[in-house]
This record gives structure tokens, sequence and C-alpha cells, in this order.
């Protein structure tokens, strides 16, 4: 089935290059980290452009931002389509802002066409989605889906000494809104681009989204005693020189540990900190962290354990202290099967070449999949690159993307006489 | 041959412990990295205490300090004793310090004695000696002896930013004089702790250092592209993964290549930096220093080559490009056969429980080899523990290692009348 609204790609297309110039880098990304002057001047357009299609903005006290479209039932559940507007340091186009400003041509097709939905429609920025700035990512959905306390959001600290709380309210963006009202959403709905090369690889249009991968991330601390670099190999206790395997082990773990089916792990090391960091000095402490993750919840035991045991491995053999500790867990993750059968509806309807597949990815979906009736559809990207202002996607992809978040979005609000 | 001056070890163990306290940790070390408010601190103590011993103090453009004590025969060239009283950012209390005061305390008692010498008696503070802030390490020094321009020393840049020279200005410590002057004295003598573990476990009371090995430092970049952590490894060219295995290639090349005596050399990655530095990240770019040392010079050649080697390896398998780029290298340095014999006279007068042995690591004695004979004298150290907080000496060592300086700078100098 398809919604017979005015959709246009091409506007879309226009508000995401127009975003994509707020904390525009000059290798064509956006530096848009969450809290920060950029984001609060991302937020602002945002805002301007909801209210432009007649929505009533409510913010609540983790500073995510939600429009509501009023439906023909009150008494129905609303139905919320959402991403976030937050980016990496170094990060793209699309990541996040594809998903809110998709959400934001269907309110304004509606609000062009004058069409009505029973249910009522709501259109969410979700604040600090990509963790880099505050760690962990995903603190606004989790926040909203009480998988962590307001108190304990408000209170994370930023590498460079930054407070959350703080933070939101600087920039103008902590409302009065109690964030756990978003529990009671009927369905949620969200687009994004894939961060991989499957759907591109494979020649596909977009991708339906039937489940999401666990996740386990870990903090291993390494620590040693500092030796000079003029000093004998003998009897040195060289931190680094025993994380490094540890490091070479993530990926050894996520290659090798494999369910039933064949199918690997997936290991990263993003963060890795070596003290006193001097020329001269081999390491007494260095810290990294670990984000493994697996489609198979058996595996992503198995490959913390793993890890575990060659911490423990590299101690003993060379008389350090290797620790690993749990960080954030998300555990896999499966989608509602009525959303997931719209979504296929639509693509089937509308002839596009679909692909049904996980997300190896966090995403705001998948907390609200906690609590709520949850869809992801994903676009393609080239190369697969993300994280990376390098980032494209195609005008066609983020339009087939739109049309089958519309679709399935409306058939689940129940879009009056189409 | 032993000087008959009333050297007092307790007088140098007091201005030890008075100096340390300047810029002094919670954890009993001391932090007067150069160029900062602690660093003009300590220059003023030390000003203080050698204008009490009525010397002359003149300054140079790199910041250096030099007193200088006449001598009865002003056709004669001066005779230098030195070291630096700039520390670790985690430094001890003796790592350059002793060196300085030991100095002083032969200006104390030639001037509480009224001796005097043949030729004149310099003292030195050099500036920059650990490389700490600003790399490389030994500025001062080698600027002083030609090897670094003025303006190249001058125009370096600390990780934050701040300009050696403006930093220079801003503590109130360049002066006027040439640093290229100091080329002309006649011969250079430095007390300096092991940093090592080989004269406490021999049980030795002093080390006669008769060479410096041959230190090659590199730098290496590897760059690969980011990836999402929750993408597929298939593809992935991950810096930090190829990085990794360079990181332990160090420590092997290091313990594996050997002179024909079965000497093998010393390999140290102090600084890894990644980039972008994010959780969910496989980083696109690591920066590592490499530091190899070796007492055979062709060891040392065959070290970087190994490391080259390596790198094109890792290049080649992971689709990344990791550059080995040469940063610094200071070759194989024979100290003064005629010094190193005054330093063994003196010990075995003493009576003193005495060592020869090579130094693994760079002083500022190494650069003045280049130029002047020179000879240096080490005292032990607690587990070899240095660039530490921990860093520990016994006063009974301070006073055998001030005793054999003594001996042999006077010998050098010629001592009137005893």
């Amino acid at each position: 089935m398809t919604s017979n609204i005015p959709l246009s790609g091409a506007r879309l297309w226009d508000s995401l290059m127009e975003m994509a110039r707020i904390g525009g880098t000059a290798k064509g990304g956006s530096n848009r980290q969450t809290l920060t002057d950029a984001d609060a001047e991302g937020r602002a357009l945002f805002r301007r452009w909801g209210e432009a299609c007649g929505l009533a903005l409510s913010v609540d006290r983790l500073g995510n931002m939600v429009f509501r479209r009023e439906g023909r039932d009150p008494s129905r559940a609303p139905v919320a389509i959402g991403s976030h507007l937050d980016t990496q340091p170094t990060g793209g186009k699309f990541d996040g802002v594809l998903g809110v400003l998709a959400g934001l041509e269907i309110m304004r097709a509606l609000h062009e066409s004058g069409a009505e939905t029973e249910a009522p429609l709501l259109l969410v920025n979700w604040t600090n989605e990509e963790g880099a700035r505050f760690s962990p990512p995903m603190m606004g959905s989790g926040g909203a889906m009480g998988l962590f306390t307001e108190a304990e959001v408000l209170a994370k600290r930023a590498a460079d000494g930054a407070v959350f709380g703080e933070e939101l309210r600087r920039i103008g963006w902590q409302g009065e809104a109690d964030p756990t009202e978003l529990q009671k959403v009927g369905a949620y709905l969200e687009l994004h681009i894939e961060q991989g090369k499957v759907l591109e690889d494979g020649g596909h249009d977009v991708g339906i989204v039937t489940h999401a991968l666990g996740q386990s991330w870990f903090e291993v601390v390494v620590e040693g005693e500092e030796a000079h670099g003029g000093s004998v190999m003998a009897g040195r206790r060289d931190a680094l020189m025993a994380a490094a395997p540890l490091i070479s082990a993530v990926e050894e773990i996520a290659l090798s540990t494999c369910s039933p089916t064949g199918e690997a792990g997936r290991g990263t090391v993003g963060v890795v900190e070596v003290y006193p960091s001097s020329r001269n000095i081999a390491p007494s402490r260095v810290f990294f962290s670990v984000d493994m993750r697996h489609g198979d919840p058996d595996c992503l035991t198995r490959m913390g354990e793993a890890l575990a045991a060659r911490a423990a491995e590299v101690s003993a053999a060379r008389k350090v202290t290797a620790t690993v500790t749990p960080f954030w867990h998300s555990p896999l993750t499966p989608f509602d099967t009525t959303l997931v059968q719209r979504a296929r509806d639509s693509a089937k309807a509308r002839g596009l070449n679909y692909h049904e597949m996980p997300t190896g990815i966090g995403h705001d979906a998948v907390y609200l999949a906690r609590k709520v009736p949850v869809v992801m559809v994903f676009t393609p990207c080239h190369g697969g690159i993300s994280h990376n202002e390098a980032e494209s996607i195609t005008p066609e992809w983020a339009t087939a993307g739109l049309q089958v978040l519309a679709d399935a979005a409306l058939a689940t609000a129940g879009l009056v006489g189409r």
C-alpha cells in the first residue's frame, strides 16, 4: 500500500543540504556534536521548519525535541517517526539527519495536502545518539525508554570535563516535559543510512530491518610500570607491549567466533590512551575501548569471555594487570513483525528492490524496541562509508527510503480517506 | 687522586630536597617541565645559590644557564660541569638535578675553602633536556653544540601549541649570550643517576660511563579508513588493527637484533595517538613514536630496517599505508679516555666499587661529546626506576658520585696547591 500524499524527494534533499551547512566541515561533512553551539543551531533550524508545518513542539528534560500533529482520534496512541540531528566529530550529511528530515517531509506533505490521520503523529529529534562527546551513545532515547535515569544522563561528563546537564542548559535546550512519556507511543519508525555496503553491493534500493545485533562494549586498562627507553628490556613491565596483542585479539576473536550458520562477529577498538605519553618512556598504563557485536547472543557472550581470558594470559605472562570491565550492553533486539510487514508491503507496491537484514549498529530505534513496536528502514550508502565526512547517498535512495517510511507510518497511523 | 676540598654530601642532599619542592607532586616527585613557571622558579633558586658562591651568571639565547668561576690561568679553556633542572611530567627528585647540584656543591666547597684552579670552571643548567614538553630532548645542549640551529629550537611547538621561544621569553629566561660559545670548553663532566638496575644489582657504588649507545627515533603513521563498529569486518582498513602488530614488532626487533657479542637492543613505543578516537569507529589513522637503541651501530641500522620492512608487509596485507619516518638519530658516542681514566683513578683512590658501562640513555653529555672531551659518572638508583615520581637514591650513592665528579673535574682544571 502506498500513501497518496505529495512527498517531495527534492525538498527533502534541499533540507539535508541546508542542515549540513551547520557545523559544515572543509571536507564536506558536518560536525554538530551533541550539546555544542552547532547542535543548538541545527535544533533551531529544525524548530523553524516544524513550526512552519503547524506542528506543536515539546522539549523534554533530556533535550529530546518532539513535534506533534494531532490525529482525528485522540484516544489512539501516537505513531512516532524520528532519528537524530547530532553528528560525529567528522560526521557526514546523512547519518541521523536523513531520518529526522524524512519525517519532516512527511509532515510537510500532510500539511500541504491538509490530510488527516486517525492517530496523532510525532516527529522526534533524539539527544546525543552518537555518543562521541558524551558516552555511551543514544542517551536521549535510552533515557526516554527508562534504560538510564535522568540524573545519570544529566551527570555524564565529556573528556574535556563538560557536564551533560550543564551543556544542555547552556545551549538552551533543556525542556520541561517528562522523557518517559515517550514510552506511550503506539509505534516507532526510523529511516537511516545503512552505514555498510550490503545494500549497495546487492543493488538494492532499500533495506527493511528485522532485528538488531547484540552489542557488548568493554573498557580495558593495562597497568605495568614506567621504564626509561634506554633501560635494558629484561624486567620491563611495559603496559603498551601488553596492550598491543590484546588489541589484535579483539579482531581475531570477532573473526573466529562463529554462529552455527557461520556468521562471524564484529570487533572494534576505537579509543586508545597511553600514559604518561612521552617518546622515551615505556608506558605504565594503557586504556582502550572495545566494541563487540554479534547476531547470535551466545557468540557475543563467548566473545567477551575470550577477551577476558586473553587479558588474563597477558597479565600473567608480562607481569602486568589487564582488567576488562563491561561498559555497555545491548541485547539482540527483534523488531515488530506487523510494522516490518507494512514496510515490505510498501516496497513491493512501489516496485522497489528491497532487502531484509539486521542492523549491526545501535540506533535510537533499538532502545525504542524495548518498549514499543518498532521498524527501521535503511537506504544504501556509497562504499559503506559513514561516521566520515565522505559519507554519501543518492537522492534516489533518499526518496525510496522516504516513501517506504511514509507508507508504513501512515498505514499505522491510519491516513483518513485515502 | 682525590681532591682535598670540603665537599658536603649532606649539604648536597639538603639542596636536592629543597629543589624537589618546586613543582613537587603528591607522590613525592617533581613536575618542573621545561619553560613552565615551575622551571622558572627552579632556575631562580639555582641563581641565588650560585651567586651566593660568588659565581658570575651568563644566560644564552636558548636559556642555558652558565655560572663561571675564574681560574688562575685565563689562557686555559674552561672545564664545565653540568646537567639539567627540568623534569618529566611525573619526574623524580634526582634525574638531572643531581648533576647540577653536585656541580654546585663543588663550587660551594671551593668558595668556602678559597681554593683556586688553573683553568676556569663552568657550571651549566641545560634547557629542555627531557624533551617531554618540547620534542626532541636535549635541545639546549644540542643547540649549543651546533646540532640544531637556534631558530629551529626557538620555533619548536609543544602539543598544546606553545612555542619554545615564546615560552622562554614568557618565563624571563632568554639571555643574550651565544650558546655556541660553549663549544670552546676544554672538558665536560656530568654526574647522573643510572636510570637502570645494573649498578644496584651489581652492588656497585658508582658507574664510570665509557660511551653512549646509538639511538634512532622514528615516527610511524598508519592510514586506513574509518568504519562504523557495526559494519562487517570484511573490507575494513582499520588503522589500529594494522598498527598493533607493528607496535609489538618494536619489542620483537629489539630483542632479536643481537651483536656478535650477544648484546640485544632496546625498543620503546611511548606515544600512541588514534584518530578520530570514538568508541564505535574503527580508526582511520594511528600515529606512534618509536625509540630504538643499540650498543652496535650496525645492529641499530638493522633494527630500523626491520621496522620499515614490517611496516611494508602490514601495509600490503591490510591495504593501509604505514609510513616509518626517521625523527632523530644519535650515533654511538665514545667518551674521552683521559677523563675516563681520571674518574677511574678517583674511584680507586677512594676505595669505591666502580663499574664501567655504556649509557643507553641520551644525556646532554652525549651531545657535548660531539665537540669536546666528555666523561659521565653514574650513581645507582633503586630498582632502575626513573622518569617516575618513585625515583630514589641513597645519600651515600649521591656522595660517592659527587666525589668522583669533583676529583675528575678538579684534576682536569688543575687544583692549585693540593
